[in-house]
């Protein structure tokens, strides 16, 4: 099965440019629905950080350590590098004794306007806490600590990396097809799309014990803190706002975005194939409103998929519309 | 015939993203060479900014204001917003007497680091003429002067624009099948992909009289001044740089290229499916090659095509690579 159509841009009454891919939406038995090819195996990327945030929860490191909500939503976020996100980032490092220097994650310039502007017009070079996987190495650290592992965390047979794709199989019922080195330098395992949806399902209804419970609270802390997750004016944030805490959306690089939805005991993962962004936010927005948990009429919706594509001057050039048959 | 795949991006060992697309080399006498479907209808965006100069020079109102290579170059470019740029374009509307308000392009913050940087870090907004097109619309500006037209340039039915077209569809040799408005306002006309490559041929091969002098001349233009058709660090700029003057090649928004190599009578056209800006410079940079333009070992092959893909930290992440039967 090839990918399918997913997301159209129209010019003039003319398609201009079409996303393809591949979506899955699956319960804790398997695949709901699809579209694509649900056996496509792919890099989650950062759309899996609540995954391997599993082990800092489950080894009790978290906990010995008194991480909160806000601490567990940066662990599973892709922040903008905001004061906002890189002060707890900060304040979350030098409470356990560590400093910039010890993450591995690499510095580059935060997504922010505000502090992009900052750094860019003082002449300031970005910190490695502006890197937008911060909090995840924020965790990947303190699991190290609480471990008494070595200090390069992201090491492939790194006992924190070894506990990642421990988890990572557990919850994706796969053996890792390989694994690629992440943007952040952290090892991404990969997985069908239809394994992805089926980890997210698992967020979705935890069942009892140590896993379901970190899942629960590792939900609980990204739906109860968007702006932690991703930042203003970020596709993550703005729907899980929207969606008031229903759901939980997360994004990764090239494409790739899930969905946590415990009221329907859901898990959504789809990739778009060229790696375009915008097609994967505007997938997961139409999906959404598919599942009944956005209203066509929000505003988010429009944002995302729905509202005109307008130029320099504010006149209407186009639509994003859904392919026919996607999601409908 | 549906998109072929033209370009891959791999990581540990697995393709992560693919874009798809059209391709088309062609002669006067129509396609060489093929990929994809070359009947597709596209929008060429800016990539057909030398057929909309046609008329500038056609009808004697470049000469008549005196316009050399670089105005010229300029009028075909879509450029950074670089000094360099934005003061040559504001020379030229100042000397006719224009001002940046008679523009209908639009502002836009410039891509240029240095201009960036000077308007973010002063709270100064940017003018019209650092629309990436304001040379192109300074073109239409100095035929709408000579013409003594109305100054709402970039309606369809404007004089201005009614030369474009009938251009358009006499290089294309094709009726135009539907027009849109383009990011800078001004319509854009839509043809399929082997009309856009039999249009660039036309440019390699001019033919005698008034077309093929303006062809001719305008090929000369963009070839003698790559740093006015983009800008520093641009693909356009780079790839014409690396060819000595031997080829033409301008993007254009939504993954559209084009080349004019006149050494071979051929013109080429290309439109990634999915819009994807890097998907389309590595497809021209690979056609280049395959031309015999461009060495496989030329630094600019690496940058655009061959090279390693690296993250924060400067590890090897992956790489991108031609699909299968792309091009040889």
């Amino acid at each position: 099965m090839t990918a399918a159509r997913l997301i159209e841009l129209w010019r003039g009454g003319l398609r201009e440019s079409s996303h393809l891919g591949h979506v899955v939406i699956s319960d804790a038995d398997g695949v709901v629905e699809a579209w694509g090819n649900p056996g496509t195996v792919i890099f989650p990327r950062s759309s899996c950080k609540m995954i391997q945030a599993l082990p800092l929860v489950e080894s009790g490191a978290a906990d010995a350590v008194g991480l909160g909500p806000e601490h567990l939503a940066l662990a599973c976020g892709s922040h903008n590098g905001a004061r906002s996100h890189v002060d707890r980032v900060e304040a979350w490092l030098s409470g356990l004794g560590f400093e910039d220097e010890d993450l591995r994650c690499g510095a580059h310039m935060p997504r922010d306007p505000q502090e992009y502007r900052r750094l860019l017009c003082s002449d300031a070079s970005p910190c490695q806490v502006h890197n937008n996987c911060s909090g995840k190495h924020a965790g990947f650290l303190t699991l190290k600590r609480h471990i008494n592992a070595g200090p390069e965390y992201v090491e492939l047979d790194h006992p924190v990396q070894r506990a990642v794709r421990r988890a990572f199989e557990e919850v994706t019922g796969e053996t890792a097809a390989g694994w690629g080195l992440d943007g952040c330098s952290a090892p991404n395992f990969a997985c069908t799309v239809e394994g992805l949806a089926r980890a997210m399902a698992g967020f979705a209804r935890p069942r009892s014990g140590k896993r379901g419970a970190a899942q629960r609270r590792l939900f609980e802390a990204m739906a109860a803190h968007p702006d932690l997750v991703a930042g203003e004016g970020r596709a993550c944030t703005d729907l899980m706002r929207a969606m008031r805490g229903r759901a939980v959306v997360k994004t990764g690089a090239e494409a790739v975005f899930v969905a946590i939805v415990p009221e329907r005991g859901l898990g959504v993962a789809l990739k778009v194939s060229d790696g375009g962004t915008r097609g994967a936010e505007a997938a997961i927005t139409a999906l959404m409103v598919h599942l009944g948990l956005l209203s066509a009429e929000d505003p988010v919706v429009a944002k995302y998929l729905t509202g005109p594509i307008r130029n320099w001057r504010g006149f209407e050039t186009g639509e994003m519309r859904c392919a026919s048959g996607f999601p409908n």
